[in-house]
């Protein structure tokens, strides 16, 4: 547990320099296999050029603080990592940023991003050739948690890959391990910046 | 008052590797709740890539270096300090930028950057939601500092947000420590550069 | 070759910090003088941002694992890698990217990207002034490796300086050492970037 | 003399971070008031990553190697330093980048690059206000040094800034010392980028 801590944190601070989450923005989780229905997840407004290992707390399957941390806010967006691990039970790890060009892309795509013909697709676990179209959804952004995790539940046929951008909010991804998490949301993040290069 | 000279050098450096600050340029203060009317304030002329906690100096609330730091410099724009700690008591630390971004909305906009329906607002203290539109105003370049003080003191009211932008110069933002100054910084740049992609 | 490894290591996470290889793509090989018949190749999905010098395994010359390498994948493109190395028996190095200008240039120009004037033009061995024109060919991405190895062979007479782009893919260049490799790749990819934008 | 080395060579490093100087490009220099007519210039073909105080040598105001360093090759473009010591005799310190926004101006200017209203302009020493306008002159590139020193001599008086451009190549600036030279670089390629941005 505190390895995963570790690896996270060090993930999330090199995310922050990259751009993808001023100041204390986004949020982060992981569950181990051997206890899903706990999930570690990023404390509330944490500056994340300083994230580290405690700033992590745990919280149940609905959301709630276990008793060690109690009175400590855990993510305002926990629902979702908590609905995400719901609909997709093998999933260990999930990661979110506020990349520019996942916001950019979602101004100008009403419902999905569509990216086709690039090698790095294949950094999405399942897909083994670049001669594929892949469809990222962009749902709307909203502050109403349960009702964003209504929409997951029932949009969930779309997540054909493991990841959704949040319209003018930013893209998460997931994995089976922090690995397959980082490498999910670092293909979709290079497919939506070099395709509003080529179509911008 | 040591600790916070070394978090905010550290955050000096940060913001110079960001493209922020060329050189020398740029400024950047802190007070305590404790001592409110001395401010620790950046010496002029020093490299920002290589700022430490010894290149603050104190002056009192006119601007005047105080009498351990007399014959220093203190950055040519020290009353804009001054002037935005008096007219905000609350606030207790002031950062400064001369991110691009900044300044090409300032060319770009007359009177204010208008801002509406992206995740990161929530980043200005007080905003709950992404579903609201910001102002944050544009004020000519000066280097008549107790005219610019005059125009911040009449202009109080449109500082609904803690920054502004000065045209062709940077962004000035405040908060009441460094961790919310820094925020509120980084909450405006990175919506000043991501509006700028999508409009231009 | 401990050193060697430790230094292309090092060049490995250096280019995955500026963006040219998403997660665990790409892949890197050098050999030696001494034993030119042994290739030492980046294995399979490795994050590159913790690339080290234990992430290399051996392959003989048709791409097969040495015995002492046994059940490790090695990259899936190490055919490439092996072709290139027959093609031109002084090189030692093999460098690779996904960066985007790459990407880019290869999707607006369909047989070759052309520049022209550039004083980093010299960075490709032999090339002493600005005055001159090259075309870095583009191939079509392929999946099929063996066929891939064929066009490389074929068009061997247009590969003019040690660099091409696989299109919606990216660059592959190489040199007589990893000093040379590396200087062709940055060489490569700082034209494609600035003609990009001068172009677009 | 090894301080000035060892903090120049720091900054070199930086530079070629900021991708001014992708591989072994790039030239820099410094001398001493105590020992004006010995020049410190980097060596030729060193990577830019990896330089360090031992790779300069010195030569005499003509560019020719000391004894010392007899059968050691100074970069190509030593001439343009001895020129410019030349012309003016305060200075002690000459940089060089193959910035991509400098390469860009000198495709779109066909003489000079005007930046008029910035307040960055005041980087550049004896600017005491942004209400100016400066034109940093853009040469043609050559690969014949003494043909392009006699040109300095020659446009000397467009020389209003420590700062200038060759043609598709890049920006050479200088200061009385690497504080200077820093400052009056980092102010050049600051400006060109941002006024790149706004005009294109």
């Amino acid at each position: 547990m505190e390895e995963i801590k570790r690896e996270l944190a060090d993930v999330i601070r090199a995310y922050h320099q990259k751009g993808w989450s001023p100041a204390t923005s986004t949020n982060y989780s992981f569950r181990t296999v051997e206890n899903p229905d706990v999930i570690s997840v990023s404390r509330s407004g944490i500056d994340k050029s300083l994230f580290s290992a405690a700033d992590f707390m745990e919280v149940d399957m609905s959301g709630k603080a276990l008793p060690a941390y109690e009175g400590i806010r855990p993510s305002a967006e926990t629902l979702i990592h908590c609905k995400l691990y719901q609909l997709f039970p093998e999933m260990m790890c999930i990661v979110h940023s506020h990349s520019m060009y996942s916001v950019l892309q979602s101004m100008k795509n009403r419902a999905a991003v569509e990216l086709s013909g690039y090698e790095v697709l294949k950094g999405f676990e399942g897909i083994k050739t670049h001669e594929t179209t892949v469809q990222v959804p962009v749902f709307d952004n909203t502050q109403d948690m349960p009702a964003f995790a209504d929409v997951l539940e029932r949009e969930k046929e779309r997540l054909t890959v493991p990841a959704f951008i949040m319209r003018q909010h930013g893209t998460y991804a997931w994995g089976r391990n922090l690995f397959e998490a980082k490498r999910h949301l670092e293909t979709a993040e290079y497919l939506f910046e070099v395709d509003w290069k080529i179509s911008n």
